[in-house]
């Protein structure tokens, strides 16, 4: 069953906002065997949107639309459903109560415009909306395909996505192709290095039927692995099976596997060595504790950090040797071992990471922009790793954040830490 | 002139990584009066993105089309450029000698796939790529039309971008309509009380040729205005009205304007009054400061911060009472006041904000998921916000931030910080 997407919202196509809504659809159907094959974004305009789930009916035999079904006078994706299915727009009683109800739990009256919210095209099936007003569409168009809309609002989407359009999507599905998705994830190598090692394995992976792909980011590359089989099991196995051959020709700088992001990995190898973590920054402003505490169930092993912005609070927090800095400054790499052993001992941690280094955009201090030391004191010795980072400021941040994560990780399974 | 984006990856498709490549190409084209008229995402297969560059060219004059022009075997942008063009590929020797030495500086000898990567549609104009190997491309096709491809990493995406591809573009477009787009961006206002408070300016926007957008996101809500007019300041003047007038309409939820975001106007009033700040977070583990020091230049106000993930570390960091906390609990509004109030004393800093609370998933001690206390501390009295907030683990977070700073932003304005 061929699945495509049609995100429906100016601001997409103004880059006001970046699409997650894209990538959550593709990830849960892919997730179910269900990968999406085509994705467009179109106008808040009904013609505009009119053709493109056209299109998108060209190559799928169900169209998922996102947005534009909100209260507003841009939002126009219920009459461009009605145009589609040919039918009128009609008033939902049921939707209507739920919307006055949820506009008087606010303690306000809902206007005409919200009230437009429970017209829907006549014969759509309403999903409704736990979490907001406007509430879901499945809508059955000429020629036997399905139009699923959802509303734009990530949350609700995602909601409506998990409790009622997927597994509807599974049940559909059954007895079709099934579909095996992994992905091995490096940090700190580049795309070709990458390439490259998983080179000799091609002649095996094409005679398997595994299909191969690279996803590049600043300081990680996900190798993934897909395949098609008649049976589920069937395609799990060859596509585990080249999982692991994949990750033995990579070795140490494969972090982890399919959705465990890099933190979680740490979080998880930190408690499965039940030991602890606190963390002393600079030039991440916190970005490295967000990332840590981005993972459920980090509280186990994250203590906490320190943010020492200023030079001064490198001394008064961290007991950063106030010679050193008149010398040589904030970054260098003995500050970032400094920071580190003072984090380790004011939190009682068994390891502390540290950061100092220049974010940009510019020079600081003389020194250039993507200057960082990545510190690391743990119950053996203190290690740093110097760097030169390229890119604008949230990606040296970034890139930073995942070599401090990345010193940790081989630290705790006893790899080199020097990458 | 109309311009529509093509992204080319599975990655893409598969939700493997969220599309920023998409909003930057919208937000730099928007700029400069050329807002993309669709977008579409295509598969890494050649016939997949020859119809949809196909589907793009029937609504634009120009297709910008993203990725696929890599090393790797996945990468066939190239294959399909040529078809498209009806031109054979061959080999270019300022490209290969290029990709060569990129190879060789990083010590490396480059492979028969690597040197693919200067194998061009016959004809085609070559953007050299001075941040990595593979060149975007400039190809003209049948029916006088032009697609330009740009290899989807995006650091180099947005080099050749901002250096190559938008100044060509802006000199094909001159002399045709001028467009103006501003942005309205509220803070803590749902995206329907925000359409109802600007809904009596409806008769003038639609009189004056203004469009009108919403774009809701957790916390945030942006009112987007434009309007096209034959001179680029006529349109810019119409827009500079409009968005005075929705902006008076507003009144104080109006945390900024355009791209200045809601850290990035915190740090700017703070630099204005000469003041400084600390925070003290718990369940944000980072988040409010690297939301801070997000913003260039906010070393002159942040003094830095402590993450107190555990309960211990806030009386030790930052001398809550450990009565108050055997009493009630890390979550509790007056554990918030005093985190803040510690950290105000800790740092020295002209104002201190704190969070804490419980992310979820799930409750933690009794405290329901989304209950949350944010404090201030600053020069007159001691804040504290007390919420209930709805979404996932990272929504919680990030709409904690917004509060935090909104919190903040509405002290240093002398604005009730009630909301």
């Amino acid at each position: 069953m061929r699945i495509a997407l049609v995100c429906v919202g100016d601001e997409l196509l103004l880059g006001d906002v970046v699409d997650t809504n894209a990538a959550l659809v593709g990830r849960r159907l892919a997730a179910e065997g269900m990968p999406l094959c085509w994705s467009a974004t179109a106008s808040d305009d009904v013609e505009a949107i009119v053709a493109t789930v056209r299109d998108a009916l060209e190559r799928a035999e169900v169209v998922v639309v996102s947005g534009g079904l909100g209260p507003t006078s841009d939002d126009v994706t219920r009459a461009a459903l009605a145009e589609l299915a040919g039918v009128p727009l009609e008033r939902d009683a049921a939707t209507q109560d739920h919307v006055v109800s949820a506009y008087r739990a606010r303690g306000l009256d809902p206007s005409e415009l919200s009230l437009a919210q429970a017209d829907v095209p006549q014969g759509a099936e309403v999903l409704t909306n736990r979490l907001g007003t406007a509430p879901g569409l499945r809508v059955a168009v000429p020629g036997g395909s399905l139009v699923v809309a959802l509303p734009g609002v990530p949350s609700e989407l995602e909601a409506l996505l998990d409790e009622q359009v997927v597994p509807h999507l599974v049940q559909r599905h059954a007895g079709t192709t099934a579909f095996s998705l992994r992905t091995v994830r490096v940090a700190l190598l580049g795309e070709s290095p990458v390439a490259e090692a998983v080179a000799p394995l091609s002649p095996w992976l094409t005679e398997a039927g595994v299909r191969l792909a690279f996803l590049a980011s600043a300081g990680e590359v996900l190798v993934r692995l897909s395949a098609s089989a008649p049976q589920p099991e069937q395609a799990r196995r060859v596509v585990d099976d080249a999982t692991a051959r994949v990750a033995a020709r990579l070795g140490g700088v494969v972090s982890g596997f399919d959705g465990e992001t890099l933190p979680a990995t740490v979080v998880r190898l930190l408690r499965e060595t039940g030991a602890s973590v606190a963390t002393a920054e600079s030039l991440t402003g916190g970005c490295l504790g967000a990332a840590l505490t981005s993972v459920p169930g980090s509280s186990a092993v994250f203590l906490g950090g320190s943010v020492t912005y200023s030079t001064a609070a490198k001394v008064a927090q961290l007991g950063v040797d106030e010679q050193l800095l008149a010398e040589h400054g904030p970054v260098h790499p003995d500050v970032a071992a400094q920071m580190a052993l003072g984090a380790r001992r004011g939190w009682g941690s068994d390891w502390a990471l540290s950061c100092t280094g220049v974010a940009g955009p510019g020079p600081a201090d003389g020194v250039a922009a993507g200057t960082v030391h990545v510190g690391l004191c743990g119950p053996g010795a203190t290690t740093v790793r110097s760097l030169r980072l390229r890119g604008a400021r949230e990606t040296v941040r970034a890139v930073t954040v995942i070599h401090a994560l990345d010193l940790l990780r081989r630290a705790v399974l006893g790899l080199p830490t020097s990458g």
